[in-house]
């Protein structure tokens, strides 16, 4: 009798422990369905600012920006931290066009990939394509030197993650210049690491290594790169091309960073996405998004009264797109400041509809958040699966290896047809799904405050 | 020992049989996100046809086109059922201005409800602002007769279902103008029922009980009532507004249908989206999704050889915006004609990502969609809940009590922003989304037409 009366306690105060949760989840997301101010932030951040890259004019008024509205939030704590980034600029001249035996010519749409050099001046060479990195360094440099390099590895539209056909194709962004540089190709075109067929080129990191005579890179649209492919299945194509990049000295700029202080301890979860964009369209999705959402997750809580146990600390990383340095020194910072970091979550996949979180970290750490599953599909989060958390946290974990890390999941379906692109601007973020992801990560935050 | 054999047979052959679906469904999946149809034949019935509703030219041209590509598809019968419709039109005149008492101006954004009267000229009467029809009726007619009535009901963002906060206001569109009439009211202007704030106001359905009196109804753009309300806390506000709406004689229309045969019985599996749509954008994500979506589930599974156990039977229905009589119709005729109906799936909340089906039925048959979690997990279907089946659909509830009906669950963020407006056109059609949801509904077919 007395055990069962013991069960029935913990039973019903388990029961109204989750009727709390659930009541304080639901506030979370009434004052952001309803008062959310997510939305007009990123409006200003896009509209008032505009794409961002370290190094331009307008990441250092991204800093001004994110740290004045923290400030007007009225958090506990607001400062920078200081982080040095690289500075390339795309210069002023960025054009392509093929050219087939039967003399026809076609301009192509073109971005240059991040980190490019220049042509310096208008370069031609036969084309050459290849699949992957691993077939041209198969043709050898005798079939490469002095060709153009086209590498058409297109998107893997059967999978259903669109994170994992962008993963099948970043090789030829990120190394193919490289690879055809040490080849002693002319240059390099890539396909568009994108889901759609238009005529959006889409830019994104690349890395040369030390020592190796570099040659430039661009990207072209998904149709031009579907146009080539016809030519090339006819007979020889030439591509002209140009562009002018440049690099010029690492700057300081800053992670932007606002703390509620625990009531209990000063253990830290640290929370955020990144300051800084690509230097086309907005950078709305990538990752203004999660800039406002973070940023909104700590408003509502501080707005609905809520009393953190830990530090809850959002930081708007600088530097994710071309180097990392924000979250790579952000982490050696915390390391060498001996901050207990118990949690980190990121949002970095862009202002659509949030369907859950992935979670790195133990079975037991993957287990404490199914917990919540039943009150967080209440408010249609359904996915709890391991998986990344982000690039801004993830060097966080060699310092703490023992934290949980969250990437906040979100349907990505959208995500390649913007990203890295001239159309992720403003006008392509829906305001309820943005403002249901700020509410997302607002309730983990909470969830996990009150479980760590 | 023979025990333990037996239950580990029943567990190898469940297992077994899970696998066998997961691997169909896996290639439903492939099928429709890579060689997909959907999405071109959307854009077909957009910009070829366009806007739809029954009475009209374009309305007949999709019966037609409906047709001739399900008669391309090959299936085992393409047919036709006759349907009796209504025929309102919109008219060429349809305008609205507001004055205050400083003499100020605006020209509205409005849109005549379907089915509203003519104003026979230009009418105008002071504004009186309610936000329900109870609370019209409480003024009572002294204070209705010779006004504008201006329902002004708001959704309600809170509600992350945004069906809910369309349920929320429906009463004002649909039987608002017809309580104003009876009171005498010069005639009705409506904010319209949408989830953003813009300039593009929504149409839809509305009513007038017999033998009323009836008054013209108008809907305004959400920024248009936002404004009105702005004046109206200062002063009196007039509003002059003008339609030439007009009654035709009803027509015969049709549902079209398409069958693949069942190869155990004649028991049937309806499911489908309707043919017809407002007169205004093209009715793309209402409900051409669910038209193509349709039409594609039926493709891919003739595409890759399944042999239904039942009759599978695609049914474009027409006339579901003003009268339903497509649904009515077909249930009507299914008894008629003794028919066994053993499930019916509906498809019409749009051409956005699809996240379950809400299910019509018993406890057993949700808990019979709800064996299949595991498996639709994989394909991101995660929400199988007791909910609404579909307009289309529903009167078959009448006549087959016991079948089960589902309602394909779609993300509904978005929804809102296009129905029955202007902007429900092909262009704010995803293509992904646009095929995961066809890909989810032959998925469903799939393992209903296995488990019935």
């Amino acid at each position: 009798m007395k055990v069962l009366s013991l069960s029935l306690l913990i039973c019903i105060s388990a029961i109204s422990f989750a009727n709390n949760d659930s009541l304080f989840i639901r506030k979370i997301y009434d004052e952001a369905l309803e008062n959310g101010q997510a939305y007009q932030n990123l409006r200003s951040l896009c509209k008032d600012i505009g794409a961002r890259i370290t190094g331009s004019a307008e990441a250092k008024m991204a800093v001004v920006w994110g740290e004045k509205l923290l400030n007007s939030y009225g958090f506990d704590k607001v400062y920078l931290q200081d982080i040095e980034v690289p500075h390339w600029e795309r210069g002023t001249k960025e054009a392509a066009w093929m050219i087939n035996e039967a003399g026809e010519m076609e301009k192509l749409h073109v971005i240059a990939l991040g980190g490019s050099v220049s042509t310096k001046g208008m370069i031609e060479g036969e084309v050459i394509a290849v699949e992957s990195i691993d077939e041209l360094e198969k043709l050898g440099e005798e079939k490469v030197r002095g060709k153009i390099v086209f590498f058409n590895k297109a998107f893997d539209q059967k999978l259903i993650q669109t994170f994992k056909a962008y993963g099948g194709c970043i090789a030829q962004r990120h190394m193919g210049t490289n690879a055809a540089s040490k080849l002693h190709a002319k240059g390099v075109v890539i396909r568009s690491l994108g889901s759609s067929t238009d005529h959006h080129p889409h830019t994104g990191s690349m890395h040369y290594e030390a020592g190796v005579d570099s040659v430039a890179g661009l990207a072209m649209s998904t149709m031009d790169a579907d146009k080539l492919n016809e030519w090339l299945a006819k007979g020889k194509v030439i591509i002209r091309m140009e562009t002018d990049c440049k690099y010029f000295p690492n700057e300081i700029s800053h992670n932007v960073i606002a703390e509620m202080n625990g009531s209990k301890d000063n253990k830290i979860i640290t929370f955020g996405g990144h300051l800084d964009s690509w230097d086309v369209g907005e950078g709305a999705h990538d990752d203004g998004a999660g800039v406002v959402h973070s940023i909104e997750a700590l408003r509502i809580l501080k707005k609905l009264g809520y009393k953190p146990q830990h530090t809850l600390r959002c930081v708007l990383f600088m530097n994710e797109e071309n180097g990392n340095f924000g979250g790579k020194g952000y982490a050696k910072w915390a390391k060498d400041n001996n901050q207990e970091h118990i949690c980190a979550i990121e949002t970095d996949r862009g202002g659509f509809l949030p369907i859950g979180f992935d979670i790195m970290g133990t079975q037991e750490q993957v287990e404490l958040v199914r917990t919540y599953k039943n009150l967080l599909k209440d408010v249609q989060l359904y996915r709890f699966d391991p998986g990344y958390s982000g690039v801004d946290i993830r060097p966080l974990t060699e310092f703490y290896p023992e934290m949980i890390q969250l990437g906040m999941a979100i349907s990505s379906q959208r995500y390649f047809d913007f990203h890295h692109a001239e159309t992720d601007v403003f006008e392509n973020v829906n305001k309820r799904e943005l403002h249901l992801g700020a509410a997302a990560m607002a309730a983990m935050i909470y969830l996990m405050d009150k479980s760590l």
